[in-house]
């Protein structure tokens, strides 16, 4: 005879917080964002959330069509994909290489690893130009991490987060891109279940469940949810990196 | 001249909750489930997830190695894969087609149309047994979901769980394999941005971020959380499926 009980064991916070719209136009930093949130009252173990977004647009990584000289490719694939030829020059240049064309949106692999559709190039949340991810993620997410730590002498972690699309299944999830200060990828390996037998293949994509929660809360059109705290959320605060989260294509059955 | 301020917006609570550890053995039903979760103050707009395992376990839907015939194929495969012949038999009893074959794992196509590493069948947080997924995990969330409702008279959500790995990331995340009484698919196209611009193409898999999100408190060993409460998800109450998540082969340009 099984009892009958049910208990709290654990409780996990989301904080959607709203900010001043920004745009690419303003000239605005990372220390700003770091002000802002440090005004909020963090708590130590808090995971800050952000919208590569708002990070682009802060490290004025956005590109005015104008400035754009599309090459012939681009022009090509352009017409294919019913994009504009723009577009299709920053897709190409922020990538390393062309995975698939599918109907209306090419998958690259990016230059800084993420395969994902558009080299996550869009034109969503931003005024008038056309914006790449950030440069180098993992550099933001230090840079805002160590920023915030600084200011509020709270220990914390910090992802940037995009949403992606995948193979197989429907509908964009968030992932994260940039990780400091917190686990992004989690081994569990060598643990034990419920029964005390070992786990045999468990790596946990922890820093993008993390992104898909804060998701929930900052949507994708004009909630102006760009940053989330999540708070007392069960995981490791060890160096983890939005890299750690990228499988290498030689490692990838669906690149060979 | 941006002003500054933060405020927060919206916030979102994830409760998990620990009950008795069940095993296949134990001759219990979804039933049992449904009681246990009506004893906690549920919130009309609470979303229910459970994790899978749980729902195979209750509805006693467990293979014993020793049932298991394996074929010649099963074998040869077993060899290759260093797994047991019996597990992979099972594998392919619940595939419809063979993906890919990796470096110790399947990737097929369940009978339900889920993509994933050995048709998600797994011998952890069993006792002793080889477990597929659900038979009808849709057919289940919406059982539980109903017999929560008729004894608690909330109106609520219910997502049954599993996680799976994807190309080109590392790790496993969260997602919906069913679902009842609450948006899985969310289809945002025609909404607007922050600067007015009308969103082109989001869709977005708002059944898995709430399983991500869940999976955080769920953990994979021992946690021994197989339920987790989420109050005040900004998400639609609509009649969502966790087959409206799976991307038909057709439409995806990674299988064809």
């Amino acid at each position: 005879m099984v009892e009958k009980y049910i208990k709290e064991k654990r409780r996990m916070e989301l904080i959607g917080l709203e900010i001043p719209v920004i745009s690419e136009d303003d000239n605005l930093g990372i220390e700003y964002l770091a002000d802002l949130i440090s005004s909020y009252p963090l708590k130590d173990g808090d995971i800050v959330v952000v919208a590569e977004t708002l990070i682009s647009k802060l490290e004025r990584n956005v590109i005015k069509k104008e400035d754009v000289k599309p090459t012939p490719l681009a022009y090509k694939l352009a017409e294919k994909l019913g994009k504009s030829p723009e577009v299709v020059q920053v897709i190409l240049d922020q990538s390393k290489e062309i995975v698939k064309i599918g109907n209306g949106f090419i998958i690259t692999e990016t230059k800084h690893g993420f395969v994902c559709a558009n080299s996550g190039v869009d034109e969503s949340n931003v005024k008038d130009a056309i914006k790449p991810l950030p440069e180098d993620p993992d550099r933001s997410a230090s840079l805002l991490r160590k920023m915030i730590e600084r200011k509020t002498g709270k220990k914390i972690g910090v992802i940037i987060s995009d949403s992606m699309g995948r193979p197989f299944r429907r509908g964009s999830c968030g992932v994260a891109i940039g990780v400091s200060g917190v686990c992004a990828l989690w081994d569990r390996r060598g643990e034990r279940d419920l029964f005390n037998k070992t786990l045999k293949s468990t790596e946990v994509a922890i820093g993008d469940e993390l992104a898909s929660a804060a998701s929930i809360l900052m949507g994708e059109s004009n909630e102006g949810i760009p940053v989330v705290i999540i708070r007392n959320a069960p995981v490791p605060f060890t160096d983890g990196m939005g890299k750690d989260l990228i499988r290498r294509k030689e490692e990838d059955v669906f690149r060979n």
